[in-house]
């Protein structure tokens, strides 16, 4: 993902700031508080082009389903997609199915389209219904919000269930010699099930680029970022990214997935992406720490993601560094026990900047010293397994009682 | 493992009561209390048959490398094991080596072996050189004891770390007419590193068998007990079963690894190996619950056991059943993302007894009724994943605040 393109910081950038896009949302009765918004629409004023990469859970929920099939027979065109947070409208068989194609048609109806042309995504509570009747009596105040461009920053609020804070992030590139924005907004607290957190995430650009190479762009990048971040080791039955692209009708199109037009594609993608990722495990369950754990040295970045993964879902790691502690042990045994063959020997671990392993054994290092340096929000790990090519990054946070909590003593 | 063996219970046996073994064990100084024995030596009166499963983590201590080669070397024989809990003897380098040679050396003189004959143990914590002065010099007492049979039934407790109890079981076959017995202790909390538990098990039998069909045997056990055993999905640089079988001197010896005669010695090495592998997920740190996941309907038995190893590993299904709540939704979402292709209409779970998800959809259930139930010692979860032929059995515990405390409150 390294390249030349330079990429412009939009931190403020909001999905409805980028040309060609509105967004609206509104508390419809989803979530229990009726200051929290749990409906939310983002439109596209004309076709743009669409790209997902979905949960690989064998268990997903309906609007996964639906959204999957509904791009397929566009061809990679949309003009919008629908959100509730507070119910997944997962394990709910036939119902659920009627239920997402329902919301696809409703959010049609609001934006003047097709039902085809409108995705949908949910996330919250399992095995439960959708209470249709309450997102039918929201959509007409939906609809008019979005003509009248009212509340349209809610949209990223109104995503969220377990999240503590609002994630998202927007960048700027140079594209046939024009500035194309990048803005994205996501949810994530890292867990899977009823009642909690699922990852989605939802990108706007008005880059002009056709469906195929969005598509393939967005699996590199999603790879690179969500796809190395883990909060409890788990995926979702809903976890949904998609990325939308309004520049479809601008006089040139990307339409191949390579060249330095595709290079500042990839680049925007990746900026909001890497972000958002960050976001969701400084924001996991408990999280006291955001973790940072770079494998180099592999012999290929397949064995280094490998590496990176175990040492980033290890508990005993995750507990070490919510103890602050430099237990350089619990890294190295869990870099040895993931199948991949590494040799202590070649070994060289790094946290927080400080040297503690090198060559099969322990480094002199003041334990304090390195404690109070992990004693901040950000703990990097750094651990060189060889002189080969391969390197990876995860991103993760530690494990916590705060995770105990929201997970074990909430009741069913 | 279904046999129509009959092994008689014999849950008192210890490992020096079996034909041709003796035990002792004392206090050195690598535990700091002076009440806590933790050095153990197990000797056989004659050399035994041995055999050996060793962690498969490229971090392997200095005790594995060597007890590996000691029984490559002598073709699987032994007269016996030196153990020692406070120090694991792991990250040490050359000095690491050579001490564990040097135990072997001094357990050798004690018993009157050669020094190949003796294998070497150590649990603990891992990247300090192991204090050889204090072992040596508590050498002649360790002698005396054992000569004088003194003690013997220490040597359990001296194995341990943080393990609250002391694992051991026995049981009897039937092996060429006459009653053969299997004694085992072992420790374990779970944990990989530094001043923690790791898995340490020693099985004794006065089974007439040559080492190729103990080896066979064992590792046929560990597979399916051991192997299918999860505390927090890390595997220690120590981890180390070993078996011995005195019996090398009967009139008939079971040279086949086949046949009613094996039958008998697998079913009593698997009575005892499940009986400690159960004993080590009770005592899982911060346990409340042990756990048992049956996976059944699976293509093969190893889909069977990756989908319930993903169930046991999973801190969401973990952290439910450590609040005694019936999150249906958290088991069939790891099942789901394990990476077995399986179809949620096919699936039937159980808890405790009670079905909570069918066809892909929750079941009516009285939640404080099953929640209730699973506020015992022990909850099952059974889950069919179709009508294969394949199925699977994990032991694991819940994840309670107990686990943070004891792995994220204590400081280096």
């Amino acid at each position: 993902m390294k390249s030349n393109v330079r990429v412009i910081e939009w931190p403020e950038g909001m999905i409805h700031a980028v040309p060609g896009f509105r967004t609206a949302a509104l508390h419809c009765g989803l979530k229990r508080k009726s200051d929290k918004p749990d409906l939310a629409l983002l439109a596209c004023d004309r076709p743009a082009a669409a790209a997902g990469v979905f949960t690989t859970n064998c268990v997903c929920a309906a609007p996964v389903a639906y959204s999957r099939r509904a791009l397929r027979s566009t061809g990679g065109y949309a003009r919008g997609v629908i959100v509730n947070a507070g119910n997944a409208n997962a394990c709910t068989g036939q119902q659920g199915a009627r239920d997402a194609r329902e919301m696809a048609r409703l959010a049609a109806q609001a934006v003047g389209a097709r039902p085809i042309d409108l995705l949908v995504c949910s996330t919250g509570v399992i095995g439960h219904p959708l209470p249709m009747e309450r997102i039918r009596a929201a959509m007409p105040l939906l609809a008019r919000r979005l003509r009248h461009r009212r509340g349209q920053g809610d949209f990223a609020r109104a995503i969220l269930t377990t999240d503590l804070v609002r994630k998202t992030d927007g960048c700027k590139v140079r594209m046939f010699g024009r500035t194309v924005r990048f803005a994205g907004a996501c949810k994530g607290s890292g867990m899977i099930a009823p009642r909690m957190a699922t990852l989605l995430g939802f990108i706007a650009t008005d880059a002009p680029v056709v469906p195929d190479v969005l598509q393939r762009a967005l699996s590199e990048v999603v790879d690179r970022t969500f796809n190395c971040l883990t909060v409890d080791g788990d995926t979702s039955t809903n976890d949904t990214i998609l990325a939308f692209a309004s520049g479809t009708h601008a006089p040139r199109l990307l339409k191949e997935a390579r060249g330095p037009e595709y290079e500042a594609l990839q680049a925007g993608l990746y900026r909001v992406c890497d972000s958002l990722a960050r976001q969701v495990a400084a924001d996991g369950e408990g999280a006291q720490h955001l973790v940072t754990v770079v494998v180099g040295g592999a012999k290929d970045d397949r064995q280094a993601r490998v590496i990176a993964r175990a040492i980033a879902e290890s508990p005993l790691v995750k507990t070490a560094i919510a103890g602050n502690d430099p237990n350089w042990g619990r890294i190295v045994c869990a870099a040895g026990r993931c199948g991949i063959r590494i040799r202590p020997e070649e070994c060289a671990l790094t946290v927080c900047g400080f040297d503690l392993f090198k060559a099969g054994q322990p480094l002199p290092f003041d334990a304090a010293k390195v404690s109070s340096a992990m004693d901040g929000t950000e703990v990097s790990i750094v651990l060189m397994v060889g002189d080969g090519p391969g390197s990876a990054r995860f991103y993760t946070c530690d494990l916590t009682h705060g995770y105990i909590t929201i997970n074990a003593d909430y009741h069913t």
